[in-house]
């Protein structure tokens, strides 16, 4: 989801060379921390990075380089009637490695995040679920980003056709939950969010006593 | 974690204007991406980040940003004989939020992750626990990031001194099983490691009925 038609070649060539504007020159606090001042330094349609001198915590002087992410996250654990789960493959550019994952992606500037959950499932899986619930709200990966996002439960599941984008050469299966949980003991499932999701429902129907 | 000492203020640009060596132009191979440039454009102590120029899955030009995580990401979900569960609670810069979460932070280069983690939950919150396994790999946001690392259940769990860090202003605490979960629901608990690390202990204790 992190490619798009390449544009202007050198956004942050330009963008690190641009003083900060006067205006933002005054000191800002986040909690405990005061930031003196804050330098673009990359820019593209996702994500944004600063280049931020701190004070922190306990006074002394810093520097602090913050990812802010443009798009929430939101991830999407499908399951049917036996508590199977339903998982997409991919090759991540990032890693350079397969990744196992429930359907996830990021949020459009014109949807709530329920409804960029319903259209990652759709055009990742071509499913579709009649029940959804948030499992819970997340920050992805705080000590240096900014990414916020949500993790939903869809049931009541109907086939339908997938619609992957270009950046997205997809496998769909669906994987009973004790082997998921067995992929993620040997690391074959390795992606945060999907082990976060996988496992509150897994608490949660172990909890039930395995009622659905 | 993400902080040092005020040093030469504009790494980046420097860095945005460096082109690529010569030897670094040809095309490379993520599964089905091809990368045929890479430019640096941010570097500082903790990340570095990439501009990308790609062809996609399906062949199509596109960008790329990717951010380098220079260190592995380590997380302890540290628990005593009746599940309770050690919090550490403290601001995060980047999302300008209280955040509660298990002990967690970066793996120093001679570390391996298993010290890396011994060492975080020492210094935030002075426990040392004699007995160590690992709950999970993970990768934390593979859509933008490379950042990996993974989550250790540790218990029989003794008390001694913390001692963090400058960037750290942290409270910590022991909370039930329970109001972890409950603390989950209501996104007052929101760090994604943090809920991947409890709910996966919890779905196991959960499997084995509540047996320790």
């Amino acid at each position: 989801m992190t490619v798009e038609d390449a544009g202007p070649p050198s956004p942050a060539a330009d963008a690190a060379l641009t003083p900060t504007p006067e205006a933002e020159r005054a000191p800002t606090h986040s909690g405990p921390w005061v930031r003196h001042d804050r330098r673009l330094v990359y820019d593209n349609p996702w994500l944004t990075v600063f280049h931020d001198e701190v004070s922190r915590p306990d006074g002394s002087p810093g520097i602090y380089g913050v990812v802010h992410f443009k798009r929430l996250a939101v991830g999407v654990v499908a399951t049917d009637p036996d508590g199977r789960i339903l998982l997409v493959g991919q090759h991540r550019y990032t890693l350079d490695e397969y990744s196992w994952e429930i359907p996830e992606g990021g949020v459009e500037p014109d949807e709530t995040p329920l409804e960029g959950a319903r259209r990652e499932l759709r055009e990742e899986t071509g499913y579709e679920a009649a029940a959804w619930r948030q499992l819970c709200r997340i920050t992805v990966s705080n000590s240096v980003t900014d990414e916020r996002g949500a993790i939903f439960h869809a049931t009541d599941v109907r086939e339908g056709t997938a619609t992957p984008d270009a950046t997205e050469e997809l496998v769909v299966r669906w994987a009973p939950l004790e082997e998921v949980s067995d992929m993620i003991d040997r690391g074959v499932i390795h992606d945060l969010l999907t082990i976060a999701g996988v496992s509150r429902f897994a608490a949660e129907r172990a909890g039930r006593g395995s009622e659905r």
